[in-house]
């Protein structure tokens, strides 16, 4: 507690707010690019988003290096990514095993998602990707671990 | 197995596409609403998304019906929803022991809610909601059930 935390109790507050800004945390994020569902049957859950919602499928990819296959249903500017493993050892298949079908990440665009991935270690925040890494359709991604993160997966996508 | 099917193998696509025509599933969705965030110190997390992302809170509301309290986080036409208990019996508080801090669920805005949750009980979905009830900053809501919905609670928010 400095001296000034007694005349000023808005004092740790505004100190926050300005290393933030100096750190150059300015709006990061541009848009939801996508939310993640885990699947166990893809083909299945792109017909219940389809039939009951109508939202549908406008890119599909399989990526070898995370070991799954996506589906990104297109809403507004945004996307729904239905996601399955395609191997045992993939990061979703464990997901599954532990937590059953659900919600798996967030993702936001970013500008520059080095940028954005230098401004979670600033802070202090974990990261599973040191550097910034191809993601599906073209994007470059990296993922900020869930500790120090509130629990939460969040993915980094730059278009 | 209609003979049709014999002569057309994308007869059974295309008949499912058509009851979901049929049935109004248009596309239902504009928008992500939200994706909301289940954490025990809303305060905190408040900071840790201003002071690494830039991303700051447009809206904050106490929710008594259900016992909870909201941060939203405005990015593009979307929010991040911040959201912890504010009683024991909370759902998010129940959501917080079982499974820890981390995505709770995701909000889909639509035109029309009611046609929304009727599209969802004609498809044989289950819902948590029955009728559409108010949500926060004067919305209209409904709650989805996960069982059903591929294990992800999916909120349909009408502004």
């Amino acid at each position: 507690m400095s001296p000034l935390t007694a005349r000023n109790p808005n004092e740790s507050e505004e100190a926050r707010t300005s290393a933030a800004a100096a750190a150059g945390a300015g709006a990061l994020f541009t848009e939801i690019d996508h939310v993640a569902v885990a699947v166990r049957d893809l083909g299945a859950a792109i017909d219940y988003y389809r039939d009951t919602f109508g939202a549908l499928v406008e890119h599909r990819e399989e990526l070898d290096g995370d070991g799954v296959e996506e589906a990104l249903l297109a809403v507004a500017e945004s996307y729904i990514q239905l996601v399955t493993p395609t191997r045992d050892d993939s990061v979703v298949a464990r997901f599954l095993e532990r937590r059953g079908e659900g919600l798996h990440h967030v993702a936001y665009r970013v500008d520059d998602c080095a940028a954005a991935l230098q401004a979670v270690k600033d802070q202090g925040g974990r990261v599973l990707d040191e550097v910034p890494r191809a993601g599906s359709r073209g994007t470059t991604v990296a993922f900020v671990h869930p500790a120090g993160a509130f629990g939460t997966l969040i993915e980094l996508v730059q278009e």
